[in-house]
């Protein structure tokens, strides 16, 4: 698919949203490709590591909302939920590289990953709130766990943007680098989880996530079920048409 | 009420303890004032976000312990337990603009704030054991969750004091900023939260408080419980007599 | 015991490796002997806080290899599980003092420590994968909840050695000072808690933990019953072998 691309070498899958004209806003058709490139990587035993990045200036700009206008992801079966599930129990390790935007789910994707390395320019917005909507992707659990309440608090209830070195200080991210170095440390890192014990490294993941497995997926589609009420609200549609027509 | 104002402007209500003589120490008649105060604001349409400060030097010293030996909260009616219980599980955004001392509940309440903004003279301590006491408000529960068990176990079992940096690294507060600004600053957040959709802001906040209300209020009662039997123990008479002949 | 160091002063009871030609590196009799001298200490009414230390550079390089494949802990009356539950659920205060070499079990059993004083040369690393094997003492379990997930996955999956400032700006520790002077700070400490009340520094450190025991005993059983598995695969034993080839 030309939207993402895909790689695998020696035991890395590199998957990297390619549409940077529109700083890899992600749309439905890349949901469910990426659903299923995952699908296929949890059990292809050449695959031992995914890595994610995006290309050109910024990893994404979250979801493509004129797209998600058009294809209002209603039921549990949409390719976004496909995605979302796949990812959350997503059993191999996960690395991402950041750089530039990362909004929306292009943050809330991040507390599924394992090993996290920005680049100093990226940029994190959860701004769900400010289009009348409320968190996805178990942010709303997941994100106080890793962040502690107050700071998730803000940063879900105000959509206020932080940079790399917030992300770091708070404990969302592994590394701050600068933007030439970023993807090659990253690449450095799958490259390594690659070398090592697999059977290790697959229990290791599973018991490190397993106290929060259930509630994860629980979470996942009670905010899903807001989610798209909230879409069904006046609040939301003009927030919306809004930014549509603003942007 | 004289030790307790309050003011609502553009769906900021704002709650400012005003006992500057005694560091702003909060004693039953303002307790049972501030439950009064948040019980209304949970329903009342025009309060959209809550702005809680200090009068004076400190945000507050704690409990008045005179007044508190006077009329110790002996049973779960007391003042004091119907503002715990109220701050607890409110529903709409809480803002704490602090400078100066935080001391006892002064610290523990900001765990059940949203956004927590200091002045650089900000002083927090949790001196419950110091006193022969045990932590309370549901302090042994949200602190380890917030900065870990050795951060909370240092703090709550030495009663160690720590200052606004501390509390930043920690992921205890939001910011820290001097304090000719840290209110105009807090002020702003509450401002910003105020014109934010309320029925997204408050879903949030209710789902992002989920997983921990019930546990929370479970523990402020077994801390009350526990609270009250140290109470009644020679080590703690002693203590708190110490402390009122010294202070 | 010659290879563990005990002396019991004012209430704190110092207890020391002492094997420092080997790095203070763990065989099963000192297991053995430290959960004798931690049952001991529980119930003697003259310890009020156990002082952990390490004599010589480091703290401790962790499990004795060479003597754990002779050894191996098959089940769950090894020396070892005796110590790791023991420790678990001490319920005194204990203090780490930590410099030089903290491997393995030589960092994980700070999860288990309430108070972590570090000289600047403390080196963790945590390499149960490299060698085939899976985390242990509840590592999985209560290091995500110390650190968040993506700190603890690269600590856990990659073994990835850090230092004092990256452990202190995690929150695995609490203090990171000069090597001349971080023993006597880490005494200094245990000895302000040894003459705190003692009732309420229990109750304090039983209410801190509770939410977490079931749990963290449960789970040290199950990374045990995976741990022994891995011990007779394949992967594991090579990489064991090489390593003690190498070392």
């Amino acid at each position: 698919m030309k939207e993402i691309l895909t790689r695998l070498d020696q035991g890395v899958l590199e998957v990297q949203f390619n549409r940077p004209e529109k700083q890899n806003a992600i749309n439905e058709a890349m949901y469910s490709y990426l659903a299923e490139v995952l699908v296929d990587a949890r059990t292809n035993p050449d695959v031992a590591v995914v890595l994610l990045s995006g290309k050109g200036a910024s990893f994404t700009a979250g979801n493509d909302l004129a797209d998600f206008m058009n294809n209002p992801p209603l039921d549990d079966d949409s390719a976004v939920f496909r995605f979302l599930q796949t990812m959350a129990d997503f059993p191999k390790p996960v690395v991402a590289a950041v750089k530039g935007y990362a909004i929306g789910i292009g943050t809330t994707l991040l507390l599924h990953c394992d090993i996290v390395v920005c680049g100093e320019s990226a940029q994190f917005q959860m701004p769900f709130v400010n289009l009348g909507l409320v968190p996805e992707f178990a942010s709303s659990y997941l994100l106080p766990l890793r962040v502690g309440h107050t700071k998730a608090a803000e940063w879900l209830m105000t959509g206020k943007p932080f940079d790399a070195n917030e992300a770091l200080a708070s404990g969302l991210i592994n590394d701050v680098l600068g933007d030439e170095q970023y993807f090659s440390v990253a690449r450095q890192k799958a490259c390594t989880l690659a070398k090592l014990p697999r059977e290790s490294i697959m229990i290791t993941k599973r018991i490190l996530k397993q106290p929060y497995m259930a509630k994860t997926l629980q979470t996942i589609e009670e905010e899903g079920d807001l989610f798209r009420k909230r879409l069904q609200s006046k609040e939301c549609q003009q927030a919306l048409a809004q930014f549509l027509a603003n942007g």
